[in-house]
């Protein structure tokens, strides 16, 4: 049962990483603390685990389900928490989305079939609409869609017919650019009942923001989520100028975790905690490699350039 | 000689739509009628013109050097026209670049030579700075390049080159997303000597404007001018709710124009321009296709949720 | 260990499909039959289970290692088996490597760490020797890399470097087009050892196979294998006219199997065998969802079109 | 009028080049004498001029009206000549194929209104129709319509109308890989009417062939235009060894001159034109820039690996 009963996503939602020993077993102390760390943010909403950003991709499903529960135990009376349900097949994901269930989570990150979409899933909308029903009837839970770019992207005509058909589809997490993202907001908010975008656009934020989005959920949240609430709140209340020196601090930080290869983005974040003494290794499971000397140089002139320190932003610090 | 020396493009700069006579020759009277229209919005701070929005791709030579001279006949003592030079030889498009200059523009807005940027040009540099290096030896005109998107643009490092090899180019016109639109913005614009981006976003114009861009240079201006006039103006202030107000009244008038085809924006423009009685009759160069009854009825129904009049859009007037 | 020692992939090798009840759980009995339908084709010189053709991304690990072990119940002491990999985390594929030669597969089909690769992974060589070093280090069985087009791929540089660093790596399965296909078969099979491309590119076979490619490893042989063995036999012998005259039999299905969308090819797949008397019913999981009349209709037509029966292509039972 | 009546284009077309001088001013001497060495490979049924090859991106109208003329003067009597029709708008396309059918010409090569296409112009097929209509209407001379890959293609769809509602459109020249390749083949070369599809897909030229086009219309013919006649033929013959030993020349000029930048090709193709003698000085029109000595001696490895000299490929010069 969930904890946290009708949770509606929305707001600040930071995706935590996940600590290795050097033997690539978790580090469940590390995990713990920066579970910790980031469940002490002021203004965040939940927290989402399983995702991207904790190499779920790397993870057996007791390895998942063990983080799972970790963070209830951590963070959980506290905080919503979501799961991230990482899997091709509808059943599979299902599974996931029961033992999450039972384990306590409050919501389901819902990553696409990506080998489906991949080969142009989105001109037969039956799949992505089988999908989520498969998962749909498998839960109670509320249910955030991944919505990858583009070509992977359920199309806007997809998106309505889940809506309509699948009650418990409240958010999508998004990926798209431009107009497109901007479509999404404005229809999806729009819907007859309460329907939220999260932005997943972490390497221009505060430019998404300002469309509107009613949240945003995002791996850069694992590091800057004190930058994230205050970058949000500055955009709900108008304040532009605000949003954008929050932004400039931002800005350095964006441009290295999500320089090319986009892959490496969590390992980046992961050395900017320990850099920042928050978790004490960046060990990344392969496929997966340790950055170079020099890639960490150039994290670190990130993190200083933003000017952030154990604790968080100094600029929130001093303006506190 | 420009007649305005010295200019530096910033701020809203519209390009201007070419209109025909049924026999697809050029309409000399509503052409100007249009640019005088335009000339009119308070607070351009110029006027492009042979560009995209103009179809200068069907255009021969005479008549686009006839089109310089009939749009500084008309409004070129108000305001600085910038010239469009559409050639994909770099000789070609310096002698483009002379006749500007010699008839009066104040600016030069050079597209990419595509079928080069097209077949992988990005990876040899060289190329795109031979191509404005020709144009610049041949005029002292400033000059903005387009940006395309992607796998078309000049990459950072190329651009950095040409900024620091070129004096006369003076701005980017960027056709880009996300992350390398702010970072175009950003280190582009903090240039040792003074450097604007231009956004040409208009699909996604609010968002956009928030990173920074010092200016924009956009077809849509052709209809909606004051809107972008109204847009650019409240974020230069910071007025975020504002600027969200002004872009609820842009947003229908986006998605019409920029929706697929994309080739289709200006012949859904010209279609606005008719039904708010400021041009009399729409009428295109093939390859482009008159747009059916279907689909001229959408653009009036976007123009009408803009709350669009001959006039400029209603809420400005109410406003004033 | 496997039952094939020294197996080397070269040849005709289908990739099966996977029966299922109503209920969606796995047919065991026309799985079986499938098998041995297969297997009795002349000429094929092995059997890939667990691939995309198999639905891998909709089984559980239990569930695979129970298609391995049916699969070389039925066929294993007949022809070598290769079993896919498909794991996005190296230690997960490592797992599967082991259970897979633990229980007598002969070789290893090895797919991409999609994630990695689909966000910029080949920018950064290491990842992909990593993944297959993680896996070479925990099994002797012979590997096949999948290799994915275009952005997907490994880069030539890498393949090199494989080669050299993973002694185990014997293969690729190239999805890759035009020159780079043509690149990687004249350039990896002149490698300093044995090293094999198979192309996967059966959607063009024929003018793919002209190249010089060793092998193909392909869905569509799970319907037309025989039609496979006598093409490949013709390219080897250099007869291109008999080499046509078979791929205009392959062509109907090859257009019916491989239209959009691409993730419904096994879809159709399993429906032709269906329709020609080799499986009882055409379950799919989700989020495949079953084909509509119409398209099951089309995918009659081809099979007619290209002459095949229960026992196989007409064509060559004429012949013969 | 055209010089060969009913000219019906087929078999292997080598696309020409054009010689620069130093001051980028056209060398006709040198052109007249590529034409003439051209001319003169046995084989050939044609020559296209003003095009890619030829930087028609780079030359102005009066320029492409004399390139014709010494061409017609040249070779004129003795070959068709495929003038290229390169213009964005659809009337100046008709204005270049009218005075190309004044001067001689036999046949046209319609580029594709390229702003158009490249901003999804494939949706709306009236428009690829009105382009070629619009030309149709202006001339009797026999079209072959260039085909961009994927994005840029006309539609399956949109070929069916232009071949129905367009008499003179003849052939199309493809650019396409793959499946769709096959596919134009296989359709349109079974049209109600004789119709061709001419592949220009000289970096894999021979696997390219085996399809069934009825002809090639190449760049690299400015080359190896005998290798090329010498292979067209044994796939013609279906004498694939010989075919495959004719491509183990072609590829290592196949995989210089389209390596990337692929906007390079028709650069280096000049190059290796004076290594073998045949050419006085290699200079290209910006924004096309000279190769470095270091690229220049990756062609004359690929001209010399080929077995090519001033007289042709000497593979042939033995076998004959």
């Amino acid at each position: 049962m969930p904890r946290f009963k009708d949770f509606r996503p929305a707001g600040v939602i930071p995706a935590t990483l996940l600590a290795f020993n050097d033997d690539f077993s978790i580090d469940e102390a590390a995990t713990r603390a920066h579970l910790s760390h980031i469940g002490n943010v002021g203004g965040i909403s939940a927290i989402t685990v399983n995702g991207h950003a904790s190499e779920v991709h790397a993870c057996s499903d007791d390895e998942q389900q063990r983080i799972l529960d970790i963070s209830l135990d951590e963070v959980g009376d506290k905080l919503p928490l979501i799961n991230g349900v990482w899997a091709d097949g509808s059943h599979e994901a299902a599974r996931i989305a029961k033992w999450s269930e039972a384990a306590g989570a409050s919501c389901l990150l819902v990553f696409p079939p990506q080998p489906i979409m991949l080969m142009q899933g989105q001109l037969k909308p039956e799949m992505g609409i089988a999908h989520f029903k498969t998962i749909a009837d498998a839960t109670d839970l509320p249910i955030i869609a991944f919505q990858y770019p583009v070509e992977q992207a359920y199309q806007m005509e997809t998106l309505h017919r889940m809506i309509e058909e699948i009650p418990n589809l409240v958010a999508i997490k998004d990926w798209n650019m431009g107009q497109m993202h901007e479509r999404h907001i404005r229809e999806l908010q729009a819907s007859p009942r309460p329907f939220n975008v999260l932005t997943t656009n972490s390497a221009w934020l505060m430019s998404s923001l300002t469309m509107g989005a009613n949240g945003l959920l995002s791996g850069s949240g694992s590091v800057i989520a004190d930058l994230q609430v205050a970058l949000f709140e500055a955009v709900q209340q108008g304040d532009l100028k605000r949003a954008q020196a929050i932004n400039d601090r931002i800005y350095p930080t964006a441009q290295c975790f999500y320089s090319p290869p986009a892959t490496d983005m969590h390992n980046r974040m992961k050395e900017a905690l320990v850099l920042l003494g928050r978790m004490p290794k960046a060990v990344v499971r392969p496929p997966l490699v340790k950055l170079t000397d020099t890639q960490i140089e150039s994290v670190r002139l990130a993190i200083e350039e933003a000017g952030l320190t154990y604790d968080g932003a100094d600029i929130l610090q001093r303006a506190a």
